[in-house]
């Protein structure tokens, strides 16, 4: 895509010998829109980009893995400052264009002396063709990076968007990626970019969720440079380019989920005929959150009693007597009745599968939502039971 | 204790050769009172009891494991009808003294043929000194029977109170006890006796989580029969009563989760200094519901990240740079920053202990709220996921 750059680099803030450290390169500052965390407790560089991002407009994103950055209190945010110093005086650009971005543990400072290495390393190993090892350097305990491109045209001309993302734990819909960017080409301006960004997270990222917490440092970032020639200036261009959107965020959100941590099955909940759009969003969220549903999917179980009782519990209007329960198409309660050992059998067929799509229509209204979620193993207990040691 | 006779036999509802139906006679007719599940999904014998108890008489209990009777429609209402019809001839008492309560799998109706066998047969083992084996059949996936026994004098006269529970997976303060059974000489009315019940399960079962779901069947039932001739009729009495009752609910709790599905710790989570009691409740329970938190303690990690993070999210107010953070004595936190790697060795060590407090203050009020919760296990995701298999 025009105009962008990327690199990634080992800087050793990582102790494995992996890429922990990433930057994203604008020729030009591009329009910028920002989604950030809805926890209480920020991290610095969360703090410091909610205030940049209001001038709608960015050059460069530096982002590390390894360190959140967060709990850090006032050094933390002189930490973060001076990266985006050392960032701007690097490449030559204003240090307002620049913003900086942290994952990995909390509590602890930067590694400085790191930064102060790995940044004017890192700058040299900008290229077009490198946002692999950029996608590569901002995971933790993600088991691949997840880059999406997609392409489309407005008016005979052509447009792509570019979304890197990373996942895996302490993911949910109060702010569900942990951070997401999105490189464009489009021409919009600050304000729409904002909407489109809003307009897609709610389908897409927040609707996951893996286990139930919210990070403190989760960023949706995208930017705009407008190098493609494609305006966004009526109803139909921004259409076309928010569908375009959804698209990659709905793809990325879905890589986050796969690979949470310890996954071994994508689910998707869709709750339908419920009484209000909020009683639909209560349903599919309590059932995604469920640690019991969670751990039977993980089983291949198709239990049932566990998302109806899910359902009971989440403070919407449901009807036992009403629901209508189906894996992928296949119908296990009818009119909240069960129907059956076949039918149950080949529930148990459709659990095996890495895919599956579970219904529950309440029957009792005409509002719909969902969520997207994976089950609950043993390795994902193992992997955040021995996170720090 | 005066009055009160237990029984617990293999009926055969359970496919295992383990006690399955329980049964709690009173000689005469006792006061009751009564708490339910708030997930609105209710098993059949929950639907009849929330009938029944409005008299505030019960003289019989029959309690079967391995079957919910949970979905199971108006069938399952005709099942637990019928139940309480075959307890009320065995004993030649008036059916609606009955009260009927079911535990295991959902959505199977009742193996009634073994009813009409066991429930004849299981008259015959009544006994004062049967607790145990009624302590037992109640059971599922427990290690152990939960029984607490605790006598008290009011104006040098002795009462006593045994409480009998089942706990387990399945666990959250909507209603925290799966089943819990409360049984007591002392002279009582029943509007008094659901007033002592729901101020002890404030202090109890409501302040417990293993898993974050809600039963469709948990119920607190109390029972009093006045046989100790010491009668609650002044506000002294009652305070008497009353502490007694709490001592024998906040036992039972803690029984429960320390038994919780795979649970190696016994966790209490305190929220000081919030600015309201509901703000010091949220906190506190979403502390104690955090996946990330959980596992962090199975792993035996003074993981701090993950409990501020956890505070930051739970909507209540709070300030990082005010939050104190103590495991037992042991600050790890204050103002907001980490003290230091020798604070860290200590709380890591602490951490290694099978019961821990673990004491955040936010500094930003005066109102206090807890929790009771275990940690998550690897064994837990294994339960959990081969429960129906």
């Amino acid at each position: 895509m025009k105009g962008f750059k990327f690199a990634g680099i080992h800087a050793g803030i990582k102790k494995k010998d992996q890429k922990d450290l990433g930057l994203i390169y604008c020729k030009n500052p591009a329009v910028a829109a920002a989604l950030f965390t809805r926890n209480k407790v920020i991290a610095a560089p969360v703090i410091l980009g909610k205030k940049k991002i209001k001038k709608g407009l960015c050059q460069a994103v530096l982002v590390n893995s390894g360190n959140a950055n967060c709990f850090t209190g006032d050094k933390g945010i002189k930490d973060a400052i001076a990266c985006s110093k050392m960032v701007a005086t690097s490449l030559g650009i204003p240090e307002d264009f620049v913003l900086v971005s942290s994952t990995g543990v909390i509590g602890q400072n930067l590694p400085m002396d790191k930064f102060k290495v790995g940044v004017p390393d890192i700058v040299i190993h900008l290229s077009a063709d490198h946002a692999d090892d950029f996608a590569d350097a901002i995971l933790t305990t993600d088991t691949h990076n997840k880059i999406v491109k997609k392409s489309g045209t407005i008016d005979d001309k052509k447009f792509s968007i570019m979304g890197i993302a990373k996942g895996s734990g302490m993911i949910r819909p109060d702010m569900a990626t942990m951070l997401a960017f999105i490189c464009t080409d489009i021409n919009i301006s600050a304000k729409d970019l904002k909407v489109c960004l809003s307009a897609a997270s709610e389908k897409s990222f927040n609707r996951i969720t893996i286990d139930g917490d919210t990070s403190t440092n989760d960023t949706l970032l995208a930017l705009a440079n407008g190098m493609s020639g494609v305006k966004i200036n009526d109803t139909d261009s921004k259409k076309n380019f928010q569908d375009m959107l959804d698209k990659v965020c709905i793809e990325l959100a879905k890589m986050v989920v796969k690979d949470g941590e310890g996954a071994t099955k994508l689910i998707q909940i869709i709750v339908k005929g419920a009484q209000s759009k909020q009683d639909a969003f209560k349903v599919s969220e309590t059932i995604a959150h469920s640690n019991l549903v969670k751990t039977a999917i993980y089983g291949e179980d198709p239990n049932w009693g566990r998302i109806t009782a899910a359902a009971g519990r989440s403070g919407a209007h449901v009807v036992p007597e009403k629901m209508d329960l189906f894996f992928d198409d296949q119908p296990l309660i009818l009119k909240g009745k069960w129907i059956g050992d076949e039918a149950e059998k080949k529930t148990a067929q459709i659990m095996k599968n890495k895919e599956i799509t579970i219904t529950l229509d309440l029957n009792i209204g005409k509002e719909t939502d969902f969520f997207l979620f994976c089950d609950f193993s043993v390795d994902y207990v193992k992997i955040n039971a021995e996170y720090r040691s």
